[in-house]
């Protein structure tokens, strides 16, 4: 049925929207386990998960540099320099740093929700991912999260692929 | 063969280097036509590709985010208040702004590659994601490209997965 409005809709007035861009959400709770997001990302190539807050609100996108970042010690961090003096064993249990973290221990400062409207055209959609430099726009309907919008998925749009 | 020699290494230190982490390297030539460089984003949702020159030696790394703003007409880059005016049919032919276009003319001013060598640890690749902000390091092995390494391929290596 949703299939038929949508072919309705795009045969009528032969333009894409935000809403017909959008792929499935992938969403985290800010204070679960941050290597489950980290799993998330990782297993579907996300550049990003949204983040929603104790009322399932969404608040942030968490992008996956982030999670890299913390993957760094924090003297290293500090130190570019000391990167290549890490031993080789401590350097395979990276992800131990994420261990016992929450979502919320390794969202950036400021982060938000950086979104898209449902009606919104491909170079609506291409301004605001190019405005917020974010790797994931949501796609907000009636005021809710519908979908998310990435750079890849955005091109594959324009391409009609 | 490879494989062998593969695993026999990792059995014997332990640990992961950029070498291994490396997945195939999308490459396109710096005079090619843009739409191609887009539909190998698109299709394989990467985050980027790396760019060779007439000799054949990876010279940059044309990052999705540079084709997405090629979608943008000027006058809209130049005042973004104008995106909400572009009438639908006109959104909808978006990616008729890369035909005729060379990957040349979408890549960034002051492009460069972004490498890692492939004796890297996660630790020192994580660190080279940090630093360059690029969406895609390129594995240098005795002064050739090896392959890519992604924030969400680097991810999945973090994790074992």
């Amino acid at each position: 049925m949703a299939e038929q409005t949508r072919i309705t809709t795009r045969t009528y007035c032969r333009c894409m929207r935000a809403e017909e861009i959008a792929e499935d959400l992938p969403v985290v709770d800010i204070d679960s386990d941050a290597v489950d997001a980290a799993r998330k990302m990782a297993e579907h190539r996300l550049p990003g998960v949204v983040v929603t807050d104790a009322a399932g609100k969404a608040c942030a996108v968490l992008p996956a540099s982030a999670v890299v970042r913390s993957l760094i010690p924090r003297y290293v961090q500090d130190n570019h320099s000391l990167a290549g003096v890490i031993n080789e064993s401590m350097a395979d249990r990276a992800a131990d740093k994420l261990r016992g973290k929450t979502v919320r221990d390794v969202l950036p400062d400021n982060s938000e929700v950086s979104s898209a409207d449902a009606d919104d055209t491909i170079i609506e959609v291409a301004m605001a991912m190019e405005q917020t430099k974010s790797p994931m726009l949501v796609v907000m309907k009636d005021g809710t999260p519908h979908g998310v919008i990435t750079v890849s998925g955005l091109l594959a749009a324009a391409l009609k692929l």
